[in-house]
């Protein structure tokens, strides 16, 4: 998506060497910056230190962390060290464990000579391929966009959406954001609500940048206000990103989600969910049984942002000596769900649905 | 309730002299200072700048005023000229209405000399009337708390409110807090669930700090955290404050106050709402004729706290140029609250049920 009018992934490959290019996301909405990984310790440390986040991203940006390490040791035990380094940064993330057993299962068997191009071209086409799902998922959400749009004969389509399932959490596109980003430069006339999504900000951080520079009307909310836009009528549709999908299709995402999606029930709102096909989790029956990580309190009782000076500072926001709780995710239940939206199409939020798109699961 | 251990109204007559002490609630939580009105422009600057807030202080405050004014000059013209002056300060809160007709009505008749005394104690009994309306939601609301105490066994009983419809909005006990306080003090093990309320955060900056200085065992979450932990059994039961209950018994509330009633609705957790009788509107049917507040942008758009040298400061936390709308409250259909706790008893959310306790009005 664009950045200031040019065309920007959140990283690629830098021109004249074999350093890695990143947009540094610890500083976003504030500054926009990159920053250069040169040796696997710095694509572990970008992972650690979140200036990457987002599952996508975080998996390319540990193949790419492979690649560095080739290119100053090829040997099997460098290869091993380097997994395990980068395994460790982020445990819970799935996408990291899954890039890391791909690189190590193809590389392995190569000369060592051979090794440090392959393992570049192996990241390249993780990248492009995490691209092409997400475009795909653009292509079958656009059309719940245009289909609102031919009922609104030309007045703006609503869409509600929370946390940042956006490009910034892939490479390009992003998962909720595809078909919004599709729309817009299609011509069809979207306009998103963004709810921030405390405690980190999400959505008024990253989401709203997203937009912001592609160009995408959008008006920030509190996560308060979602459900009386919906009464009132002023929501279309809502579409959100999910951390996991059980068997039976309920919806693990981002602290709050469950709310929006018990307004749009509440008042006929159609709720959809995009996901890549490795966000489903097969072995898990239903969402009341995952576990949900509980994040330090900080996040809840600081916010960081920028003074009038520009400085970057934060402030403690609440009553002193006062603890808070901060669950990051809640389960939003199948049949509060209208639609996944997948790179193979629409499913329902069910286990029949599901196995309809893909039958190989049965 | 206690500040420091030692019991504290928000606005009470200087023993001393005829100035009347208020707390400085703008600066809350951060620190705790009072501040001295002396004159009727000193109580009309601290109603505009909400350094006193909530309905049922602001008519108080406005009393004491008028009280300020006789003393300075008690003729009539000087009476009609506090009152149109203290009338613009905030002139959406009907309680300011209410207590400066009052005044007005009860002052014009009585000679000049008799008229400053008067007004103190005029002041003085609506400040004492409406800690007694308080006690009393709070004498009804505590049975609800002892209930569940009961079929807990011992256990905590967990409650969760939004927003502040704390001591701090009344004179003392407040409406939703008053049934938590008098459960605390009567030796009922009860722990707060507060949410943080943005995006004026008056449930981390206002509730929390009540509830901290009294010894209530609570703890502040996101607004998005409470529909999550009702799915995980978490809350037994939700007390709110209100603006306004329409004659069909809908609840208009700070923003947000939807979405955690369709939770409660969805998890079987009781939902209640207090409320004073000042607070029902029998004009208006229902609530979604009510026309919502839109608050200033930069309430979400940007926060205030502490920095960590003490010092207090405002940051910027959205991305730059991204426009926010701030609707400032919504309305929870008489359908999803379980009970009106007033200051007669507790009441169905539906005209017969107000009925039953105001039976005057039909």
């Amino acid at each position: 998506m664009k950045i200031g009018g040019t065309p920007q992934r959140t990283i690629w490959r830098a021109s004249n060497s074999g350093a890695v290019d990143i947009i540094d996301q610890t500083r976003l909405p504030h500054a926009f910056t990159t920053a250069t990984l040169r040796t696997v310790a710095d694509a572990a440390c970008a992972i650690k230190t979140m200036q990457v986040r987002g599952a996508p991203l975080i998996g390319v940006t540990a193949a790419y962390g492979i690649a560095l390490a080739m290119r100053a040791d090829s040997s099997d035990a460098n290869l091993e060290a380097a997994v395990a380094l980068l395994a460790v940064q982020r445990p819970t993330a799935v996408n990291l464990r899954w890039a890391l057993d791909q690189m190590r299962a193809r590389l392995l068997p190569m000369p060592l000579t051979r090794r440090t191009e392959a393992a570049y071209d192996i990241a390249a086409e993780m990248a492009d391929a995490d691209v092409e799902t997400c475009r795909r998922i653009g292509e079958h959400g656009v059309k719940l966009i245009e289909a609102a749009a031919a009922r609104k004969k030309g007045a703006p389509v609503h869409v509600l959406t929370h946390c940042n399932a956006g490009w910034l959490a892939c490479v390009d596109w992003g998962t909720a954001t595809a078909p919004i980003y599709m729309a817009h430069d299609r011509g069809v006339r979207v306009h998103v609500w963004v709810d921030e999504t405390r405690p980190r900000n999400q959505g008024a951080a990253l989401t709203a940048y997203e937009f912001g520079q592609h160009g995408v009307p959008h008006t920030i909310i509190a996560d308060n206000a979602g459900g009386h836009l919906m009464q009132r009528g002023k929501v279309d549709l809502c579409i959100v990103g999910t951390d996991r999908v059980t068997a039976n299709g309920d919806v693990i995402n981002k602290i709050g989600t469950y709310l929006k999606a018990l307004a749009a029930h509440d008042n006929g709102v159609p709720f959809y969910v995009a996901l890549p096909h490795s966000t489903i989790d097969w072995a898990t029956a239903a969402g009341d049984a995952v576990e949900i990580e509980e994040r330090s309190a900080d996040e809840v009782l600081k916010m960081t942002g920028r003074l009038q000076d520009g400085r970057v500072a934060t402030v403690d926001i609440a009553a002193p000596g006062s603890p808070a709780a901060n669950p990051a995710f809640d389960v939003t239940p199948a049949r509060l769900v209208t639609g996944l939206v997948t790179e193979r199409g629409v499913a329902a939020a069910s286990r029949e649905g599901l196995l309809q798109l893909y039958p190989q699961r049965a």
